[in-house]
């Protein structure tokens, strides 16, 4: 699944005026191949949002119609949310169903400890020696190994009343209260997983002062809104090691999700061990796939985190690495070699031939006792039908069966894989394509089309889950996810129709990940998700928000993480040596190109290195983000000019300096010759922001030809380069704009002339 | 094998004036147990180095004379070695044994590609593979992922004559010869091992320039001077995962080391799975050890990279976490539990049961058919001989058959060892300790104690490798690591004798790290250590190996190593935000005190987090060295004091401001409250520098007492805290010193007085 909402990005965008929108001036012309033919299977259904959740969103199967490039404006701060759902004082994250304060504080010292009552186990013990670690970790206390025995004199009391599932599922009870108090905290759960998800926010409430670490006194009553909160890693296009995979389940838990969408098998890539077909795994995987004792481990270590893993297998398109060994259940002679491009390519299974039915039997058994999750995934998304076309046994087989044309056909395929899964035990989940009146209603429908989609779906008595809104990969900000809401306020479906509505997915399509960068493209924004399909529907304050995003951030490092540090070791890489401190603030106030822009600009294959700056730069500006708030408050602080302007000052001199002294670094660095525009351009705009601060700072109205000048330099920096956008033009448009409108501050308040710059400086805003 | 070298230290530096050496103030009072039996069977022998290779090892166990604290004076720059030797345009390390540059470049391109010639095999393929994987990384260029077939058209072509020894030995020929010219790079060599060693050396040589990406042509011939070179880790104290034995092996394979020897048990954990004795692992590991599956994964993955794997089981002593499980084999009743302190402990293997015997033969067995290396080492280092001495059966034993001491008793244990490990096909190694007449030839000696006892064990006609000097635990410059040599040109041998000085291994022993902080431990250090053990002898310009050392160190990353990484991580953790400059700063100037100090300083437990700035921080501090060398530059352009003079001035003024900076963010941190005290004197050294550059500016002579006043402060901020040194603190007394004694350059040539500024500030110079 992947490339097909390009495509109806694409056909969607084509009536709209490009120049209306941000981005769209480069999605005019796609980096993926565009079905030429109108039949493909992917393009029948025009979803349109019917819930106007976000304006950005409205009657677009994806949220792309904001202007990325300048993050500080498009931040629509929400109204501010009851204190008790996200006090600015504690550092939660997702924040919890209720939590009261309460006065008092429990010290965390060197006689920190545990104790279980009720029921414990394996996997609880092994939960809690993990938060001690964690917790010794971060306080750097010694602090025992093992569990208490004396409930009075215990730090913390875990009181489980059960194991829960045996094998973690859709019905698990993720609940717990936990009330700290000066003397002790107390944590009730009916299952261990409502353990492990309670020992998550005990970590999380750890804070310091003077006086050394504590836990604020509090009562939280804590419980998922929706039970199905996951993501998907895809490791068909590129190979994630078993240890990247074990610490992103360590970061999944830390923040409440609680699927693991394993996406397997990709025209690029064949990933899992099959003992029963070695040539799928041996001959489509360049030797890289996850032998069934990985799996197993895998399996296993999601469950001891209270993580389902779902396996998928893309069937009956995305399947040219099935084919590369067993050619003969392709629906075109072959050979077939590894896919190394990106993009939607034509090998598919032959739905007409009973022995490709014999082999999914054979193979599909195989992999539902690898894998014990209750559901097995089939894909369904992009088969276009290419390949059925222009195959003449298949094009006799549907007239002689009366199927009319491909999405027909693979309604047929569907309907026998249907029956095989059923034969093992296993319950269907695919892409909005399989949705087919013929489907049983115990099948999942995960939808990259978005609300409408998944509210059809939820009418017609079929469960969904929402991925449209969490494509990761598209590196939108943290906020613009945090705002889709796989069941809105506004809502159309009635109470028993919303049942249906599960939750979400996250999803990291792997084509321009590799194990040095993936952490830093799933992470903190997946924190973001995990919240919103966590927390109650009400908890929307961006702000807030982001600034626990930032700690949680941190957190995340203690498992291992790479998000932060790999930013500083790509750059080392880049430059070659230590001194990366120009190119460090070069590369913190550029963004890698938003959708699918990337290969477009900067055209790559499966083989090439993930080590470019594109791919050392996080998805989201911190620094940006910062800066547009600070730019916000200068400008606001209209006429006096004095808030942030030393900061602002300095900030512009930083960029200036780094701008320059780039030259002969990038003169060393081969690799970074493409980042040179970027630099240039960051010297730029510093320039023209300082000349803006100056005409300011002295109430001096910049002339027009000088600010005509600056703004063609501004458009010419905002052009992106090596796949970058620099972020933080739009921010230096303000000034430049409001060094030129000074004199109408003469005749307007301070807020409307604020209005007025926000206006011309961004010309989308009515 | 580990503490007994702390204690003979002790023994030997008694006799010392501890105010002598920058180092010994501390260690008259050692953090491990001193004997208090002059039995105990580690401290009979006195070794006295008989080569005097260097001035700093010269009758003492340890290097440990120099003051390290001080590490821009320590490092005794030699004379230029021959530019053949190491060039200073390359970044070699270790330094081939022949080369010779030759006029012209070798494009890379994205055309870049290699083919084998003669023979060729999976190990080798794989070996290209990876390299040109670093290459491709490390260009951005998207570089074919499969071998040419077209010689001529190939970039590089291997020329192998054949697979080498089925597993890794120490017979096998790592040769290879490299030749580069304008159009090709051609290798040769007689092995796969070989090539692999010139597959590193190829990356190693490539750089950049305007032009793009270029190796030079050259011409190399390059063999090891010693056939042994290894790194022990130690997995007892601190288990190590799977994939930091993995990354470590890939940076060995990078720097030509050739033995991964894994200590795998210690009294604070058993780390292997035994089949046959699984309560071995079961009760003697906390559940952290490596599944034999494991085992075969990572002598495998050494296989591949042409290292051999050897297991190391560290008996009679050391072995407290074996008889968790089984008791019987014990010397005292029991029950045992695995030990969480650091230091020498009581229990050992019970020598004078048949039992002991039974259970070793069928245990050394499973595991001689697990590790196909030649060799198994088995400690024997370390046993004092307590259980034995209160043990009446065996001291009735030892009566009955002779055996006059404890000594005695474990030769005898060794002699009915060596026969168990001949009836397995193995040769035994072990610790000095294991020296006895009935020793055969075929045995391996690991000197901890030194050359001399290297010399001696060679005169026997035994073969030795060298451990003394390569201790990278205890937290010395890779200066002081890189003089050690276990040849030295002063060594009394003959060339049939000296044969038998096989090379030398690094030991990182396990107390003080963890998985984020081994590699930090390990490297960049190691590399110098793997450049003395391979590199021709004369190879010893300390200036050119810092210079490639923080290269290699670099490109150490691309394997995964966290040595560089995790210093901005750990910092983060403990500030709790992102906000770390002005800890970066203190950090950058202070190092972890040296020895076996820091148990001393600040105790702790092997169940204790390793987070602390102690941990954080770097065994060697690269911005002290460089301040160190700007410092004597300044006082050696007296009486202009010019040169570097607004460098110092920048860099004094960031400490001051960091040291004051750190106030708050300490307030808020507690785990930084121990570094307090470092952050106060960082400002006052700062204060006194700049002061003191003030003086020496005007040309204006300080007076008496304010230098007394300053030296009275650089003096308090010499000392310890956190277990931590202010490793800069000798540079700014050189800068007081000199503006006190500005009066007396009018008397004296500017370079004698430079050498009395020198003479002053370090009284212990002559």
């Amino acid at each position: 699944m992947k490339t097909a909402k390009c495509v109806q990005l694409a056909l969607i965008l084509a009536v709209f005026d490009p120049h209306q929108f941000g981005v769209a001036a480069t999605t005019r012309s796609l980096p993926l191949p565009v079905p030429t033919s109108a039949s493909g299977l992917g393009s029948t259904v025009q979803a349109q949002d019917q819930f106007g959740v976000a304006a950005t969103t409205r009657s677009l199967p994806l949220p792309v119609l904001t202007s990325v490039s300048s993050l500080g404006s498009t931040v629509q701060t929400q109204e501010a949310t009851p204190a008790v759902r996200a006090p600015g004082q504690f550092n939660l994250m997702p924040v919890p169903a209720s939590l009261q304060t309460q006065t008092g504080r429990l010290a965390i010292t060197s006689s920190f400890s545990v104790t279980t009552k009720n029921y414990s186990d394996d996997r609880l013990r092994a939960g809690i020696v993990r938060m001690i670690k964690r917790l010794a970790g971060r306080t750097v206390l010694t602090l025992p190994a093992d569990l208490a025995s004396d409930e009075s004199a215990a730090t913390l009391v875990v009181q489980c009343d059960g194991p829960g599932e045996a094998i973690p599922s859709l019905t698990e009870n993720e609940s717990y209260s936990l009330e700290i108090s000066d003397k002790q905290a107390r944590m009730i759960a009916p299952t261990v997983v409502g353990a492990l998800r309670g020992l998550e926010t005990f970590l999380q409430l750890l804070q310091t002062d003077k006086d050394g670490y504590y836990l604020p006194s509090v009562k939280i009553q804590d419980q998922p809104r929706f039970p199905w909160r996951g993501l998907l890693i895809d490791v068909g296009r590129h190979y994630e090691p078993v240890e990247v995979l074990k610490r992103n389940l360590d970061a999944m838990a830390a923040v409440k999700l609680n699927v693991f969408h394993w996406h397997l098998t990709e025209d690029q890539g064949f990933r899992v061990e099959s003992k029963k077909f070695p040539k799928l795994h041996a001959m489509g995987s360049d030797g890289l796939f996850y032998t069934q004792d990985q799996v197993r481990e895998i399996v296993a270590y999601a469950r001891d985190r209270g993580i389902r893993v779902m396996p998928e297998f893309d069937i009956p398109g995305h399947s040219t690495s099935w084919l590369v060994g067993y050619p003969e259940f392709g629906s075109a002679p072959g050979p077939y070699k590894i896919e190394r491009g990106a993009g939607i390519f034509e090998p598919a299974l032959d739905p007409t031939r009973e022995q490709t039915y014999k082999f999914l039997d054979a193979f599909i058994g195989e992999m539902a006792s690898l894998f014990p999750d209750a559901y097995l995934h089939i894909g369904g998304d992009e088969n276009e039908g290419k390949q059925w076309d222009r195959n003449p046994k298949i094009q006799a087989f549907m007239k002689e069966k009366g199927i009319k044309d491909n999405h027909a056909l693979q309604a047929y395929f569907n309907q026998r894989l249907l029956k095989i899964l059923q034969k093992h035990g296993k319950k269907m989940i695919g892409w909005d394509e399989i949705l087919h009146p013929d489907l049983p209603k115990d099948a999942v429908i995960q939808s990259w089309r978005g609300q409408a989609a998944l509210a059809e779906a939820a009418r017609k008595g079929y469960n969904g889950i929402l991925s449209n809104g969490y494509y990761i990969d598209l590196i939108f900000p943290a906020a613009q996810h945090y705002r889709a809401d796989p069941l809105p306020a506004s809502s159309p479906l009635t109470a028993e129709e919303a049942k249906h509505v599960l939750g979400g997915e996250a999803t990291m399509w792997g084509e321009w990940v590799s194990p040095e960068t993936i952490d830093s493209r799933i992470w903190p924004r997946t924190a973001a998700i995990a919240e919103r399909l966590w927390s109650p529907r009400d908890v929307t304050d961006v702000d807030d928000m982001y600034r626990r995003l930032s700690v949680i951030s941190l957190q995340l490092e203690e498992l291992g993480l790479t998000h932060e540090k790999n930013f500083g070791m790509l750059l080392r890489r880049l430059v070659g040596n230590e001194n990366t401190g120009s190119l460090r603030t070069l590369a913190s106030v550029v963004e890698p190109v938003k959708e699918y822009r990337r290969y477009q600009m900067r055209p790559q294959t499966m083989l090439s290195p993930l080590t470019g700056l594109v791919d050392a730069v996080p998805p989201e500006s911190e620094p940006a983000r910062r800066f547009a708030s600070i730019v916000d408050g200068f400008i606001s602080d209209a006429p006096r000019f004095a808030l942030y302007r030393q900061d602002i000052n300095d900030t512009l001199v930083q960029w200036r300096t780094a701008g320059v002294a780039l030259g002969p670094i990038i003169d060393r660095a081969p690799a970074l010759q493409e980042a040179r525009p970027l630099a240039n351009n960051l010297s730029d705009i510093a320039q023209a922001g300082l000349e803006a601060m100056t005409y300011l700072a002295a109430g001096y109205a910049a002339p027009t030809e000088w600010r005509d000048a600056q703004l063609a330099k501004l458009d010419e920096a905002a052009k992106p380069k090596a796949a970058l956008e620099l972020v933080v033009v739009s921010s230096v448009r303000k000034l430049v704009i409001g060094a030129a409108e000074l004199p109408q501050l003469k005749s307007s308040s301070p807020a409307e002339w604020r209005q007025r710059i926000m206006r011309l400086a961004n010309p989308t805003i009515k």
